[in-house]
């Protein structure tokens, strides 16, 4: 069972208002497989995260998103929460660390509110996925196929709805996580 | 200087979320300036309003979305807070009214995250604004003409980026909803 072992594993959070189910859940799920989950963020020291809009706990950040690269890591999780993806996307060093991620084909699981990221670094253009509904139309405008399902699988990317659908997103995720990089440019 | 003698000016907010001091400063100057002031939400009861990710006080709502029309209303306004507008793009009543005001063409003021629910409805297409800089991409996306700078008036939409414009927002937003409708489809 242990499909993750020896990989690593990025999970990029803003300092405040990461969802902490989607947090947690998914970070339980690799290590749980064999990997080792990392939080990754925009400042050092600590995140505060939140269960919908009322704090909840706060977990410890192992790295700096700027003093990360791709290369140190197998995958990447971004857990959503409203104001946790609207914080990432202005920050260059997290749009960037998204982006690189597309770029050398590693997987990449996103959920909820999440995906606005993904908008930001602009690489949904043409793909299948998810999100929380509230933004479908902001996934549609930046060139991606919206659709209404608890996970949905394409070319490496992972997505899901929010908290109800985490079984299912942890569990794809742990899978696609395993089957390693796609191969990019051919 | 009572500029906006006898109009009814409709604030459109979630029952959670409203970044506080955007809903009590337009709704000052509209009652500074003689207006009348009516908060619209997509319940009855009260809403919660929000300092940044913190909790602030709660406003009783004066009516529901589905229960007004634009025929009641002389201008509408939209007070931001990241968890307000990701809530009212997904209620059907409330984007339809505001979609409503552009049709009319009566004047919307929109602050902050605000902007996200015209997107939702469609009706930035062509349009200079301005908004909270982490929505750029998704107004850009939608068809805006997105711009840096603390009030911005395009054909009776009125737009700011934050707290900090709200001097500017209001004083603007007073005089636009003084100048009326304006003529639509000639």
């Amino acid at each position: 069972m242990a499909k993750l072992t020896e990989k690593r594993i990025a999970f990029l959070a803003a300092p405040e208002g990461t969802e902490q189910i989607e947090l947690t859940k998914p970070w339980q799920a690799v290590e749980e497989a064999g990997g080792r989950a990392e939080l990754v963020s925009t400042g050092s020291g600590e995140i505060q995260a939140f269960n919908h809009l009322d704090k909840a706990d706060t977990f410890t950040v192992d790295h700096v998103v700027g003093d990360v690269t791709t290369a140190d890591y197998d995958a990447l999780v971004l857990p959503g929460g409203v104001a946790n993806p609207d914080f990432l996307r202005t920050d260059e060093h997290a749009v960037r660390f998204i982006e690189e991620f597309f770029t050398v084909g590693k997987p990449v699981a996103a959920i909820c509110h999440a995906p606005w990221t993904l908008a930001e670094a602009d690489v949904v253009r043409g793909r299948t996925m998810t999100s929380y509904p509230s933004l479908q139309t902001d996934l549609r405008n930046a060139g991606a196929n919206w659709v209404d399902e608890e996970v949905v699988v394409d070319a490496g990317l992972i997505t899901s709805r929010g908290p109800d659908d985490l079984p299912a997103f942890c569990a794809t995720m742990v899978d696609e996580f395993a089957a390693g990089p796609r191969t990019v440019g051919v």
